[in-house]
């Protein structure tokens, strides 16, 4: 009941969105640069992002509407982020589809991903003048942010030296900045004061760690089917998530030659590496800490939320759709 | 003493733009990402685009330093275009030493370069929010536009169906839109009417064409000294330049069948090549028509400044600039 009727609601706003970039003018010629973009916003998307820029526009009495543009930069970005970043993490598919590079190759992800940062700036612009320096402010430190986030990805990929803290750095800003500013741009659009701004960015950069914690426990402990992904592919990949950093820090002795012993190995059987791993997890009982972690990120949210003084009723939607994410599948 | 004279208000101008871009305050971490920005930055470059800029706010009374921001936008911009055109053009080297994606990686060069695109953004909302909006509307059209020249040049390689007037449009977006509003950017900083800024813009654009143009023709009838570059590079790799186009379209008979057998032969001795086609070009006149086509574009540029109704005397280092650019190898 919860589920369905927030559900409803976060539809409303992704066919604002959907309806939105369905009408994006581009230009005429040259083609070859368009259809990737196109391409890449027609195979779906939650459209997560862009529906808290709504939504927090309208928790500030601002009609969803005017938010509109600004809802698209955010998601135009977020693409654009995921078609380069496709490029240089080699994956072949997204959402399902073969990615762009894998479609048309590299030089039109690079040129088309290139083309979709400019035009997020394009909608950002559309704004009238008294928020602009604000949203510019907010948005030219997330999107050099969300750069950053994805070289310390990069990086890591590369190192046997990451702790806890560097990884939750690099989801805070591969990831999570980009929600707390769909939520801080919409309430600029609105006009709120600043401190508000703040508070929900703070409130969405902490649920967006929750949400990547949340992601790295579905990875593992999920339900195939409802979360879309393959179960076990961090295992098999080595990726180094909260679960993986986690049992390195607390496995002694055996369970810490057995874990790494898996991580070496160059040819195993898929299953029994992740069966494997997931025994070693669930020893070192590493569910509880991570569920610890997401506590901790989302109370620090709910509190950054509270302060807000604005009727409840106002931030219901954004709660709901929080806590309705964050047990989607548990 | 004309040219020595321009070249020292130049650099004026490339001292201050380079100060303020050795002055570039960047994060401490991920290194990997700025390490390869501050190399490109510094391996050289004439900063004639943000020398424009500054040039330009000057012409309206505005302090040279008051127009640094977007000077350095400009700057940083072009920096971007070229680190993704070298990755996407497979091109070993970019001012005498190698490119970017040659020394870290092509995933470097794409990450860099978004860093870039985004950091000339932080530049250009440095300005007061009086002139934000116009800079951002120019800024992000241009922007869009390079991309838009950089996918026509790629198209144009494979295709067999180019004219002149394509090649024009071509070059147009590629490189003159950035000149244009190098100059334009500048007068919006200097704060003078919209109808000032846009014959600037038009004065830039055409200038950037004849530049194009000019060098296309040194490619080919230049002094590979004074021009920096090997002679006959366009020529040996069937770049499809005006002087090429124009040539095709001009040769008959045994002209055409010779022309085109040299574009299509896989196997032949450089100097022989580019011999042959520059007795081609000079039987067919080229180099009178591309001068014509660069003197049509250079009076388009100078009858827009002449239409700026201000003093003669302040419009006088942007045309000793443009006519010292215009004829330095001839």
């Amino acid at each position: 009941m919860l589920f369905k009727e927030t559900m409803q609601e976060v539809k409303l706003y992704q066919d604002i969105v959907n309806e939105g970039l369905r009408n994006i003018k581009f230009p005429e010629e040259p083609t070859d640069l368009y259809e990737p973009i196109q391409y890449l916003l027609s195979i779906g998307g939650k459209r997560l992002r862009p529906a808290l820029t709504l939504l927090s526009a309208e928790m500030f009495d601002c009609e969803a509407h005017a938010a509109l543009p600004t809802a698209m930069a955010v998601e135009i970005f977020h693409n654009f982020s995921l078609m380069h970043d496709d490029i240089m993490d080699k994956a072949p598919l997204r959402r399902g589809e073969a990615t762009v590079h894998e479609k048309w190759g590299t030089n039109t992800a690079i040129l088309s991903g290139d083309f979709m940062l400019i035009q997020s700036y394009q909608f950002i612009s559309r704004n009238e003048s008294s928020v602009l320096p604000s949203l510019l402010s907010v948005f030219n430190r997330i999107a050099a942010e969300v750069c950053m986030g994805q070289q310390f990805d990069m990086n890591f990929e590369k190192s046997n030296n990451i702790n806890i803290t560097d990884y939750i750095e690099m989801i805070r800003l591969k990831t999570a900045v980009l929600i707390g500013a769909s939520l801080q741009l919409g309430a600029i659009v609105a006009k709120t004061d600043d401190t508000n701004a703040k508070l929900l960015y703070q409130c969405g950069e902490n649920l967006g760690i929750a949400f990547q914690l949340q992601d790295d426990l579905l990875d593992v402990f999920g339900d195939s089917a409802k979360f879309g992904k393959q179960i076990g592919g961090d295992i098999l990949e080595n990726k180094k998530t909260f679960l993986l950093l986690k049992a390195l820090e607390l496995a002694e002795e055996e369970d810490k030659i057995e874990l790494i012993s898996w991580l070496n190995k160059k040819e195993y059987k898929p299953v029994e590496k992740i069966s494997s791993i997931v025994n070693l997890y669930n020893k070192l009982n590493i569910q509880s800490y991570i569920k610890d972690e997401m506590k901790h990120y989302t109370d620090i949210a709910f509190s950054a939320l509270n302060e807000i003084p604005i009727a409840e009723k106002k931030k219901e939607p954004l709660r709901r759709l929080a806590e309705t994410l964050l047990v989607r599948n548990q």
